[in-house]
């Protein structure tokens, strides 16, 4: 059996380029007491991941240069030595970019159903659902009829946060990139408004689309997007600080106005987040973020590269827009 | 009876100039019923009024050209058509700057006691002093062994705050410019560093102060200060937003590494607030907060300006750093 694996070769300058992964050919392993011998089925690229593509100091551990990548990753079990897990089951877990992992089982968990295509455990179902249903329930806090806006509208997590926010009953404005991502947020998913950050007209755009202000602004990208929002927030306006993908490539570069008066003025909250402070809720949300996958309130778009070797291409077009929804490598069939 | 007023004559462009302020000869008018004559004894300036000189939308409402500027003041009683005030009554409220103000009682307060300096009910008796209180406490929310940094840290806020923090059994660390401020927040007011912005090593004495890092940043001014203190931040960092004053004079020059990825990768939070915000709590933090100074725990300095003609020039030296301590103008003996 072929076995490969993706290596963090090279800390990239700006966009991750072909040499900032290696793929080596491996061996597989077969599996000791207590471990699973898995085949990758999906693995997720992610925005956070670029920061861990550093020598900085970051909030993840930075990946190991010579060693695997990893990340959230849709598995069916090949071998198993360890009684509670069957050959054939799917799992999810934070595993490394190879085809065939061998794992201690401590690192995986089976899916609560594979009746739903398995790549949603990629995305609403998993990590990005469970960023999407804290950041805006716990720090957002939004109340029927406040205005909710959004950056990286149609992307995994602000396509999740927008439907819900919607749920709740508020008024829902997308902000993304092009025609057919700002169409998919207006038409698919209902949303109040859509607004094109690509478009010259944009600050004109985003201040006729919140006539009543902004009461939460959920912050996936940071740079001159954030800075417009700025400018529409309402008193005691929140902001969960989701991400900043426009400015991980050039950190550096990420210079504007300060936010101190804006905060001042508006007595506004901003709060980072990462997924993981949230891990007691994780429960209670896959079971209400599963019943809404279920009653079809919450859709979801996906993006499906195919093959192992697009996993660095695909990650490129994650951090340029090229993608539209959550992107997934679909790394085997079943 | 001689009577005088300022007025606000024009918006300045930057620093306030002379001809941002105009005095003006009027009447000494007779109060009518449920209204007091009031001599002023002490005016406050605080650096939130700068942000009142102007056209632009602000937290506050702005001044009203060719109208008097109003602030806290400290009074007393010349004549009284309301049973429940005698000649000779000391009270505080927002008034007008005028030598002899004519309102209706509703809008002063009797003070407590005038057993204390007077205007230490325009510092830590007053509005400077619940901002302190709430800014730290409830928003902050020091806990016992946590590193409190503050900038203008000196001043009329920054003072009490750290001093407060100190009570609460942080490692206190103040931020303001000249060596005479940061010899006084050392050695009378027991902080455990004093750091001078104005020095070149203010990074690195920054960073050498602050071993454990920052759990709360009482953000005062802004600016550069500000970007150097982010650097420190520990995770779940809280920073009370209580102003900005290094770019009060010039906020389009307000230009700075954004704060997005600083919060994400400390999970930090970041909160403006007005003191208004915290009217329920006055009441309890004054009976604090006059405890405390009666027991000689919290401390307080003070710079008067003798005569109602020094208004402008004490402001502006609030707004350059040239003051010391919380900056009142004694306007009349009593």
């Amino acid at each position: 059996m072929n076995n490969e694996q993706i290596v963090f070769n090279k800390v990239p300058d700006g966009m991750p380029q072909d040499d900032t992964f290696k793929y080596e050919d491996i061996d597989v392993i077969e599996p000791s007491e207590n471990e699973l011998q898995l085949k990758t089925l999906y693995i997720s690229v992610d925005p956070y991941m670029r920061g861990r593509m550093t020598n900085a100091d970051s909030y993840v551990d930075p990946f190991k240069q010579g060693e695997p990548f990893n990340g959230h990753t849709v598995s069916k079990v090949l071998k198993s030595k360890d009684s509670n897990f069957d050959e054939g089951d799917i799992v999810v877990g934070m595993l490394p970019w190879r085809k065939i992992n061998t794992v201690n089982s401590e690192y995986v968990n089976k899916v609560p159903t594979s009746d739903v295509p398995l790549h949603l455990y990629l995305s609403v179902l998993g990590m990005p659902g469970q960023t999407a249903y804290h950041g805006l329930l716990d720090i957002g806090q939004p109340k029927e009829g406040e205005t909710v806006v959004i950056s990286a509208a149609s992307g995994a997590v602000g396509s999740v946060v927008g439907q819900i926010a919607k749920l709740k009953g508020c008024r829902v404005v997308g902000i993304a990139g092009g025609d057919k991502k700002v169409n998919y947020l207006k038409n698919e998913l209902r949303f109040d408004a859509g607004i094109d950050y690509k478009k010259d007209n944009f600050p004109e755009a985003l201040k006729e689309a919140v006539p009543n202000g902004i009461d939460v602004y959920f912050e996936n990208v940071g740079g001159y997007i954030g800075d417009e929002v700025f400018k529409h927030l309402n008193t005691h306006a929140r902001i969960p600080v989701c991400g900043a993908i426009s400015s991980y490539n050039h950190p550096e570069k990420d210079i504007g106005p300060r936010i101190q008066q804006t905060l001042i003025k508006n007595q506004a909250m901003m709060r980072g987040f990462i997924v993981a402070e949230f891990a007691d809720g994780f429960k209670e949300a896959s079971k209400q973020l599963a019943q809404w996958v279920q009653e079809n309130k919450i859709k979801t778009q996906v993006s499906v590269e195919d093959g192992f070797d697009k996993v660095p291409q695909a990650f490129r077009n994650l951090l340029t827009g090229d993608n539209f929804g959550k992107q997934v490598i679909k790394v085997a069939s079943e």
